[in-house]
């Protein structure tokens, strides 16, 4: 079966008969201010680039994010959005034994699964952050590979970055790749491990553009790791799955300075009203989060479970992340992406409006 | 190591300097009459899709396909490009014996290989006919699976129906999949296979969007097959590969009625002037092709190798396929693209002066 996700606004269309424009998607965690300027231009002039195959070493890409995080060409290879890396690195790695800290995207599972992988789950504390002496221990027990989301997603903690160099360390000396998802890692980039894959053979860095640069539909990810690791996925995932237009209007995103500043204010400040509304609900509780959403734990106030308030709000044309399809989450946990601030009022009245029935 | 491929204008430009605007390539087998009408406006009136995760199940695309088809929506995946389904057929599949008739694509023979089937080769004859009686007699030998590409790739060379059929029938009693490409089948439909999915649950018939619509640049490739071995491919392939902007253009692109009538017959008539001149070329010999491409043959006369043919056209900004690295094909051969009569022109006068030095 299928992993279920959020932002399948389509789905949801069609499932209730409601008109995609009117739906308000808290499910995938977009940046509220949409794409940086420029980008929807860039589509509009480079159309004619539809005509011809895109260029498989997405060269111009690769050039602009080689200067923007300051690493070389040769460690950066693009994707179809980093779920294309997170199916392929088991394929091409073929790790025997695999750690997953959890609660975790749930497509992790699914590639390792394919790729014939033994799987094992390292659970994060019961505040969800993630003991890194525990970790530490974990790597004694031979896994081949582990996968860990910085800033975790759902639950948005940061896990500080000296802290990971001191697995990704230990896992080094037991010959242990280390897969670290920065999905959601643009909101705090100080805390990025991407100068660590000099230090760090064994460590691959997962980065999106689809979160923070608003462009979900034009599917950009890429990695970020040692030169002969990046050779290696290079020669064996599939040729051009990046396209003419994803390639160009990525480029040009990441010139939006002013985009970029404003979202992390932004996004910060809507996070704390967010947080702020969603705490004075009785039986909510909100988490700290790195990121662009919010975790919700519901307590037993609360009568509705995390399946039947997604439901409900799902007629009302309002999307959010019925956490428990997390593996080891139960079903009373969400997570509530950061939207624009009228947005974000819309979700605590209809949330309020659903709890009163 | 990555297979060589046509198409690469942009990695061309860079090594020889010369502008991509001005470079004619002739080594992708791309639709003389660019993409169907409506496509770029499409693009650019849905351009703020790109804001929102693609829909997975590519329900509108696929209802177009459908009825293009007519065949049942349960009957259709669509992907980034067939190439997505090439690599993912054999992870999905796990053939331990693979089977390819050559020559061939050389992904068919990659996406075999990471899956770690072992392959063996089926030489089609000496004028590149595929003799289906000797294919259907290697049927007895415990294949998993086939490849057959028709039209053929590189060669043009179309194998009537009622033959294939045959041979997939020896293949369904031996409990092996057929994949039969049809990347250029869209230029005599009436030859393709996908009404046989209902009579055949072992066949797998890969299209692609890229030859005959034009839109390499969009990735859009799909499969049609028998309700359960698409569900099973759907449920073990990566989300989200296709772009919003791909699905709604290859939608739209598929209501192009004249264009699609003027483009078999444009391409008729310009792959006769392109046979017609090359074959006056003392030494060239062209091949009868069903597809928007010349296979050609150069005999001793010709001074020059494939290889160096392409790498002298290429300085001149002139693209063809070297088939030397087709699998089974030496270096006297080369593909050679149909392109508009002002394009086809130049690459005869530019090939006559090439020979003449």
């Amino acid at each position: 079966m299928k992993n279920e996700h959020g932002g399948n606004i389509s789905e949801i269309s069609r499932r209730y008969g409601i008109d995609e424009d009117k739906i308000i998607d808290f499910s995938a965690s977009i940046n509220p201010l949409g794409c940086p300027p420029g980008v929807r231009k860039t589509i509009v002039k480079e159309v004619d680039s539809v005509l011809n195959y895109p260029d498989d070493d997405s060269f111009d890409l690769i050039s602009v994010l080689s200067e923007y995080h300051g690493v070389d060409r040769d460690n950066i290879l693009v994707g179809n959005g980093s779920t294309e890396f997170i199916y392929w690195i088991p394929i091409v790695f073929k790790p025997r034994k695999a750690l997953i800290v959890t609660p975790a995207f749930s497509e992790y599972e699914m590639g390792l699964r394919i790729a014939g992988s033994e799987i094992s789950y390292f659970q994060a504390e019961s505040d969800f952050s993630v003991s890194i002496d525990r970790l530490c221990s974990r790597m004694r027990e031979k896994f081949d590979i582990f996968y860990l989301c910085n800033p975790a997603n759902p639950t948005g903690i940061l896990t500080p970055k000296d802290e990971l160099c001191r697995v990704i360390a230990y896992a080094q000396e037991a010959n242990i790749l280390a897969v670290i998802d920065e999905a959601f890692i643009d909101f705090v980039e100080d805390e990025s491990l991407k100068r660590e894959i000099f230090r760090f053979p064994n460590l691959i860095v997962l980065r999106s553009m689809t979160k923070f640069f608003g462009i979900p539909g034009l599917r950009i990810g890429y990695v970020m790791a040692g030169a002969s690791c990046i050779a290696q996925i290079r020669e064996n995932k599939p040729p051009w799955t990046v396209s003419s237009l994803g390639q160009r209007a990525a480029a040009k995103a990441l010139f939006a300075g002013d985009y970029i500043k404003d979202t992390r204010k932004y996004v910060a400040t809507e996070r704390e009203f967010l947080r702020n509304a969603l705490d004075e609900i009785p039986g909510f509780k909100t988490y700290e989060s790195a990121a662009n959403f919010v975790f919700v734990f519901m307590d037993s106030r609360i009568g509705l479970n995390s399946t039947e308030i997604r439901d409900r709000l799902a007629k009302e044309g309002i999307l959010v992340r019925d956490c428990s399809t997390f593996h080891g989450l139960g079903n009373r946990y969400l997570r509530i992406a950061v939207k624009r601030r009228e947005q974000n009022i819309i979700i605590i009245e209809k949330m309020k409006e659903i709890l009163k029935n």
